[in-house]
């Protein structure tokens, strides 16, 4: 008896394909699985272990996320096998500067109409980065939600939770006068910016997604489609007594992210030559007519993670991680300075 | 420097208001937090300390999930006191039919552009229901998007993690033939059929969110607004070896949602005439010619829980849980017979 929706189904609402994506092919979604998640798929919740071996006063960590209106780029690109990623990633990220290793996730998939080719492309991004992460897909919601989401956009939100022990806990309280400011680059965008983005490229300089962006190699949805980076393998290699603080460059970029881990009258001093930013953002910034202190704000310049850490330490660390010592903490009002 | 976020306002964007609202009404939120949450708001990821006492084996239990077009009543009503303490209920409804106990909550608000008086709104209905529910409001993320919401549309998630010790996780394991059906009455819609509810209400019937419901006291707005019920108090009381399963029933209703926690072998049998289905509901069927079969899967019809237990004790926990027994279990095929 599955013909029973009918006026539901009037009403825009598709129940049984619902229900067929509740089960959120559970092959994939399984893989993420290792043995500290238990039961099956289909409960209320999902279940995972408490049990934190070696630490001393374990600490969860939790943040919450979006990607943004790079949605809609996935959309006009009809490309949906990479926003996954990048929400993970970004999820990942967000918990990995507070020293925390990531546990599980849940998403939540909001559209008007469930498409199944989109919903697989996003939910096996998701498991492929859950994965790479060592992170459990442990649940998620889809919503159809007529009349809310139009056409053929959707949003995608995650939920990460991560353990790290209470020593190890990075808050900036060890951040010291002269520490190094180490820049690991970013791959593109990531998830910031976009609504100017989308702005300056499709509407100022007429672009189409699939048209190449001039100067660079790609077409626009390669360019603003490429996938946020999963730091956290990064951030773990560095010794704990070497990294003092990191920053995840996100919305409100360096100026706004860095200072969230320095301590009172430590003011990080970058080079702006040392920034070398990558052409994409260029273009934007010429095509948009934006100000260098805009763009400092919207985007993360090429910079996805600064690290603070010890001077001594920094330039092999820098060369190991392909990353740039981009400038130093000084003395001085909380904040960042261009010089 | 306040005013540099030209070329992104213009796309629509408010970088200020964003980052001040970033700051998410410490006051309200701080409330929320017991002494198991540590550090500041404005972090990377909220921290919560891992410890359980008492429990052997401690089972983290999370749910991630959304309120649904109940947002465009909230909407079209410019009344969001309501939604946040919708999702946090639900979200613990959720975790509690598992054995769980709240610890923490994430939520996610998505606008076109943000309307500091909604979000106030919201984030304190967030913060009333968590503060109720002894949940933390632990960390949250608001995002403006331009182009995927439209007008005051917004989409609002929320994530919950609660603990349970292992021994005591509800998996339905312990259903036994004879149980009794205990069902709590729900209030109104709950999070469920909103799309349908709205489509015979204000579109078939003509009705405007101010006008009174024919039959009813209130006004749509008040009738389509009351608050998903928190059940959690209710569970906790029941003593573990009475209570042998719960099901939340949300969407999909009792017919999808209480096989969920059945064994195989295990049919549960409910009597249509103990159901007593509101007036609301028999409203929303009639204007809509809604068959008896899609009403059940699309709505709660009045029961907003359904408790399994020893049919000894059902008597006395329905009479002082407000219940009612609407049925039992017989060997038969997993499912839901109405008869």
């Amino acid at each position: 008896m599955k013909n029973t929706s009918a006026a539901y189904a009037r009403a825009g609402v598709d129940v049984d394909l619902g229900n067929t994506l509740k089960d959120r092919l559970p092959a994939l979604v399984k893989k993420t699985h290792g043995p500290r998640v238990l039961g099956g798929i289909g409960n209320f919740g999902g279940l995972f272990r408490a049990a934190f071996h070696g630490m001393k006063d374990p600490v969860l960590v939790a943040s919450m996320d979006g990607v943004g209106t790079k949605l809609k780029i996935a959309v006009l690109a009809n490309r949906h096998d990479t926003v996954g990623e990048d929400l993970v990633n970004h999820c990942v990220n967000d918990i990995a500067v507070m020293g925390a290793q990531p546990l599980f996730f849940l998403d939540y998939l909001g559209a008007g109409k469930l498409d199944p080719k989109v919903f697989t492309e996003v939910v096996a991004g998701l498991a492929r980065a859950c994965r790479r992460a060592d992170c459990a897909l442990l649940g998620g919601e889809t919503a159809q939600m007529p009349g809310l989401y139009h056409g053929a956009d959707y949003d995608l939100v995650g939920c990460i939770i991560g353990v790290v022990d209470r020593k190890n806990i990075l808050d900036g309280s060890r951040v010291r006068l002269g520490d190094a400011l180490v820049a690991l680059p970013s791959n593109g965008l990531h998830t910031n910016g976009y609504t100017l983005a989308r702005h300056v490229i499709l509407e100022k300089l007429k672009l189409d997604v699939h048209d190449r962006v001039p100067g660079l190699r790609g077409t626009v949805a390669d360019e603003l489609l490429r996938v946020h980076r999963n730091y956290e393998p990064a951030l773990r290699s560095v010794p704990a007594r070497t990294l003092h603080a990191a920053a995840h460059i996100t919305g409100g970029g360096i100026p706004d992210n860095l200072p969230r881990v320095l301590p009172a009258n430590c003011r990080a001093v970058i080079s702006k030559r040392q920034l070398r930013i990558p052409t994409l953002f260029r273009i934007i910034q010429e095509a948009g007519k934006v100000s260098d202190e805009e763009m400092r704000r919207v985007f993360n310049l090429g910079v996805g993670m600064v690290l603070v850490m010890s001077a001594n330490d920094a330039p092999s660390i820098a060369k190991r991680l392909r990353g740039r010592i981009i400038g130093h903490i000084e003395r001085g009002e909380r904040g960042v300075e261009f010089a």
